[in-house]
């Protein structure tokens, strides 16, 4: 089974992401966990929310969900793209079905209200987040639909074990999935060529990286892209072999990166 | 087989509806259709994207959908309210799967993209309304949830058979869905006590009609009502029996409708 990932750009594919899936997956099982990063800041922007981007003490930097921020979340993951997605790839001849987290309990999460964030030189305490991080997830409800024909086009948020809706890090939520389906292959997809020694400099690929050095490739990745590689630490450790990385705005993205052109990590 | 349809006016209560779910149809398949329209309007008036009412020569109102007005459909529909209304009925117990008409091509319509419309006294025709009729649902997906112990929650939009999505009639669609699913009888949850003799008075209940007089109740039924009507037309021609209309805004929403509070309508 094939687990696919793709990000919330403005720049994504998303026609040939769905052509990749009708033509090459028609013999195998396969999810995609989409984003909607770029859909939220626009809907954000026109109703007036500020998005707050934070930093945690460690450096990885999310964004601060109170209750008018999950609205607009809701608005544009399981809204606006999860809709348009699973239309796109239906047109496609793909037997599309769009859940979020929420669905039959799909991604539970531990609720994670209070969280530390840096400031300046300054760590703060931050209440009331409506985030959380995802633990478990019902495989049964994606095991059923993937055995009668259907492809599970699935995105964020999740639901808390109080069962209240929190957004949650997708590409932690993509590699729980990953050990519960029992997948040994994922594919993200985004927009750059894959990991890049210099973020600015895309000619900086970073062709291959050893699982086990994960760590070393810390300080290549940053911003959103720590949350990707804390992602593929979680994958490896659920099972995951090997995680191609990707254009997502390519001719044909998924070929692409499961043919090697972004950056391929192997567990071993 | 129960198929309960709540509409989407903001008086509605949906803790009651949600509890009397929970607590009333265990032994029971059941599958919710519900509305959105008063958050429609909201995420429409913060936007500042103006909601175009329009009548058609025979008097039916609708709502003129161009791509602004899919978009907000989008955020409201799927987005807001089917999370939190899946969201809400997992808390009380009810292994709740929120599904759109797009997932899994599960409400098909006939694309009805110009349409005739009265302004005043003229008739006009009005082009790029990304609107549809359903005309078959994937009853299939729906059993294999309902087998499985889930309860689907279903809104709009639907997908055309050319597979874009389309903004679509929900009382027509839920008729339609009856009769693919053999359901003999549906409840319909509003903001009235049921129909009205007069919509300005509360105390005019219609405590029952006959189905086969539908037509004469015209009459008493104005803008969204006359949709709820020929819905209803739709149902007992594809088997239902009963149609319960009630009160949404009530204590115990579902159990006064079924107890017969508001208006009963028999096909006999």
């Amino acid at each position: 089974m094939l687990l696919i990932k793709a990000g919330g750009g403005k720049d994504l594919n998303w026609e040939g992401i769905a052509q990749d899936i009708a033509s090459h997956l028609r013999n195998q099982q396969a999810v995609l966990v989409h984003g909607a990063n770029a859909v939220r800041a626009e809907i954000a922007d026109a109703l007036g929310i500020q998005v707050r981007s934070v930093v945690s003490p460690t450096g990885v930097s999310s964004v601060f969900t109170d209750q008018a921020a999950l609205d607009v979340f809701l608005m544009a993951y399981p809204g606006l793209a999860n809709s348009r997605i699973t239309a796109l790839l239906r047109r496609k001849g793909v037997n599309a079905v769009g859940l979020s987290g929420v669905d039959g309990g799909l991604w539970r999460a531990k609720a994670k209200t209070d969280i530390l964030v840096r400031e300046g030189t300054k760590t703060k305490l931050l209440r009331g987040n409506l985030t959380g991080r995802v633990e478990e997830i019902n495989a049964d409800l994606i095991r059923l639909l993937l055995e009668n024909g259907y492809f599970p086009v699935v995105c964020p948020p999740a639901l808390s074990h109080e069962g209240e809706i929190v957004n949650t890090d997708n590409d932690w939520a993509a590699a729980v999935m990953a050990e519960a389906l029992n997948v040994k292959t994922m594919v993200s997809l985004f927009e750059a060529p894959g990991l890049l020694k210099d973020p600015e400099d895309e000619s900086s690929l970073i062709p291959s990286v050893s699982g086990e050095r994960l760590e070393d490739y810390r300080v290549y990745a940053q911003g959103r892209m720590t949350k990707k590689l804390l992602g593929a630490g979680r994958a490896f450790k659920g099972g995951v072999e090997t995680i191609y990385w990707g254009d997502g705005r390519v001719k044909s993205p998924l070929v692409a990166a499961l043919a090697g052109k972004g950056t391929v990590i192997r567990r071993a």
